[in-house]
């Protein structure tokens, strides 16, 4: 970055809550100039966005597991991109990182939180998927709270997604069988013909239920649910002696504008003594090294695989970008391009 | 048992499966001579009958963790009694025993999972009760399910219960606050004056989730439900980080005849990294004696009080008396006096 040139630094700011899904009306656009970094400071030239749903909570009012993003704050986001100012002694200019940098196109940081990544052999926006926190949240939520054994049978829904699919690849290569839920035939197939699934379920088209009952012959033993609603309540009905449901997330709920819907037939957990946990990846940030270390090695070896589904257009495309995940029509992990 | 008497056994029947709560002409009343035992058999005259939530359950019709009772069966119950006459080894003449001996005067038995009792110190009610399986719920499902620390706060719904009646007081022998939920100030003050819980709240009076704000400074670190419905949504909106909610009943839904209501709010457990797990008692069968060991020490210690709620009138008494559980008219442990 030159020093001399002043730049401008376009951002995304959160300017109402949203009531249901997110409207362009609930954002604003702002420029302001790049400021130089700071004394211990870094300067972040941010090229991809990261859209998760978790976003859509982190929009209302209220406690949750992280504070809301505060009307005229730049919106929350985990993004990649490259440093090209340093003062901090841990960062140099070229440096590639990932981190919370939001939705802008410059961020300064005092490099709390960032982590320098190596492109040579993955590209960038695997950190924000499989490397990143869709695939900590797949490793740490399968295998630390569902506790999978081979030969018993996972089902996790939202199975195309940047958590799902890893956490239906995970289960294979644990010794499982693995049963992915998600919107459409070309991602069934998809799941089965290209990530190895044992089985996909077509929530659109199909009776997930009825398909349940016949893909898990023995029950449903661990339940990785990133959706909520129906197809939580299909999960229950089906759940084996012991079962684990691994409570990620509930998609399908997040812009409700009545109540949200409680699992009706959450007695099942009685009847077969089954637990609903709920997890926050961010309670793993100790161990974040040991699962991208396993997860890395998968990958070289073709056994773990990652789908990158990158919208273009830069900081203006956000508002539509981020809609595509509460409508199910992105295929792997969505990232938005920008710069 | 004079075997030259013919005698009358008078039994109550399941005549119709029951929509909502059970009425009277969901019963059938029957009579039948009184058989002597055969060989390997003993026959048990019963004097109390328990009348349990979970009864309502096995009316239903459906899988569930115990097989329905038939149209035409004799109402399953756990009950207590004398051995009259005895053509098994292990049972002699004048035992006194309890078992699943059903909604009858007389029970013929092959002895499976019949217990001999000793009431010389302690009264045969009380072996349905705090030494029967609420007692092995109360001790199993706070214990192993909900695994209280010392200091952390316990509550309990359904607190002037069988079963909630002892989780509040042997959360206060591991040294938790225990809070207890029940209906109507004298059950409150007993639960407090009485038993020694910390605080008590009247569902049918207080607003339960301002008084669990008030009663849990710092959150609900183990939740022991009782009756699901309203006061599991009050206490989901009050966990604590990594809190454990205990799902033993869901007195509040057994009579619904609408779907039941599901935790609106069970995005707690995500938000708070809490879980939910099912428990039913005969999974800890093994371990009986263990609890009964214990409970009985502490009894003896006068740490752990039980209280019975014993209606007169035999076996005709039997079809209001199960109502007055889901009416929340019992107080303490409902037996039904029988002959």
């Amino acid at each position: 970055m030159s020093t001399t040139l002043p730049r401008v630094n376009r951002q995304v700011r959160l300017a109402a809550r949203p009531v249901g899904l997110p409207k362009r009306g609930d954002w604003s656009f702002t420029e302001e100039a790049v400021a130089g970094p700071g004394e211990g400071q870094l300067l972040v030239e941010v090229s991809h966005v990261s859209l998760d749903p978790a976003m859509r909570g982190w929009m209302n009012e209220g406690k949750s597991y992280i504070r809301p993003v505060a009307i005229g704050e730049v919106m929350r986001a985990g993004a990649a991109g490259r440093v090209v100012a340093s003062r901090h002694p841990g960062f140099k200019e070229g440096d590639f990182v990932v981190g919370t940098f939001g939705v802008q196109e410059y961020a300064l940081s005092d490099g709390k939180g960032v982590n320098k990544v190596d492109t040579r052999r993955v590209p960038l926006p695997v950190f924000l998927g499989t490397l990143g926190m869709p695939g900590m949240t797949a490793y740490f939520g399968l295998l630390d709270v569902g506790k999978p054994q081979a030969g018993e049978t996972v089902v996790v829904s939202g199975a195309a997604g940047a958590v799902g699919s890893i956490v239906g690849q995970i289960a294979k290569i644990r010794g499982c069988r693995a049963v992915g839920i998600a919107g459409g035939a070309e991602k069934c197939r998809y799941l089965v013909e290209e990530l190895g699934f044992d089985a996909a379920i077509d929530y659109k088209s199909e009776d997930v239920k009825a398909k349940l009952k016949e893909h898990c012959p023995d029950g449903v033993h661990v339940y990785f649910d990133n959706v909520g609603g129906e197809i939580l309540e299909a999960a229950l009905a089906r759940l084996a002696r012991g079962a684990r449901i691994v409570i990620c997330g509930a998609i399908s709920q997040y812009n409700a504008t009545d109540a949200v819907k409680g699992p009706s037939n959450y007695l099942s957990l009685l009847v077969n003594r089954a637990s609903m946990t709920g997890m926050v990846v961010f309670d793993y940030a100790e161990r974040y090294g040991e699962a991208a270390r396993a997860m890395a090695g998968w990958m070289a070896e073709g056994r773990l695989k990652g789908r990158e589904d990158i919208v273009e257009g830069g900081i203006d495309a956000f508002p539509e970008a981020l809609l595509k995940l509460f409508r199910g029509e992105n295929f792997g992990k969505l990232v938005l391009k920008v710069g």
